[in-house]
């Protein structure tokens, strides 16, 4: 390839990567989280909805989750098993009560989305390489860094539970 | 028209609204909401993320905040006022607890997206167009269909409450 062109893609490559995509942009970095080896798939901030949800409890959060482009048209079309190649990510924020709409109704009304909380997860599809755990390869990551080997390993298990929607608690939001 | 030409533009936009977008796609269909002459805009379910939220009290939902390229990036950089071109969507669904999850947990726990609910909104920025009500048009659509004209009177009065936000009750979630 000539040096002219080489450089040209490198540029539209760079502008791709720097432009539009937030936070987790351009190509997979930092390190792998453990077990399954994910990394931070790029873009996903601006990955289309599958499906929004609150936890209450201990985890006490708002929560959205994303999908790949693959994994959202499975979702939307019903889609089961999800093909390989598909990635969910689950961000979640502080469910904070927001004081302008408590103000107008007279008593807690509105919940809205504060800073980020119980980390990012993902789940990656890959039916060879994740044989193991049902096709699904999970991570966590709590400010960017991997959570621990003990996070990791409980996440088959609880997942387990939705066996009949391929491990996947959420449904498609229409 | 010839019948054939007709039969043939039919099946397009048959397969243009079935195909890859959900109710909203192609190009802008439908009637237009009262006061501010919205229509549903094409494509929105697959808009990108700005928040999400829950109403509590008689909304009872789960919610979504997708903004266009324009309103989701002018959102995520914290630009206010919002500019022109900028259209939020306002998405809701029925708050339902996840059986699975309050069976694991032994308490109620996940409260996941189940039907559509308290139909789909819209606010376009256009300066000039809504120069009376803050620069936004406003636009409710009930299962595809306009809401009423006291609905749609009721708007920017409510969302002058967050004036100082450009009218625009949710702030970005990182």
């Amino acid at each position: 390839m000539r040096p002219t062109v080489f450089a040209l893609l490198a540029v539209a490559a760079l502008s791709g990567m720097v432009a539009d995509t937030g936070p987790a942009s351009g190509q997979a970095e930092g390190e792998a989280a453990p077990i399954f080896g994910i990394t931070i798939p790029p873009g996903y901030r601006e990955w289309k909805v599958i499906a929004v949800a609150h936890e209450e409890g201990k985890l006490n959060d708002l929560r959205a989750i994303l999908g790949n482009d693959i994994a959202f048209k499975a979702a939307r079309d019903g889609q089961l098993p999800y093909p390989d190649g598909s990635i969910i990510a689950r961000l979640a924020w502080s469910y904070d009560p927001l004081p302008e709409s408590a103000k107008a109704f007279g008593q807690p009304q509105s919940f809205v989305a504060g800073p980020p909380k119980n980390g990012v997860q993902f789940m990656v599809k890959d039916q060879a390489k994740f044989a193991a755990t049902g096709g699904w390869g999970f991570a966590q990551f709590d400010n960017g860094k991997p959570a621990g080997e003990a996070v990791h390993n409980a996440c088959f298990a609880c997942h387990a539970i939705v066996q009949a929607r391929d491990l996947v608690f959420n449904r498609y939001a229409p």
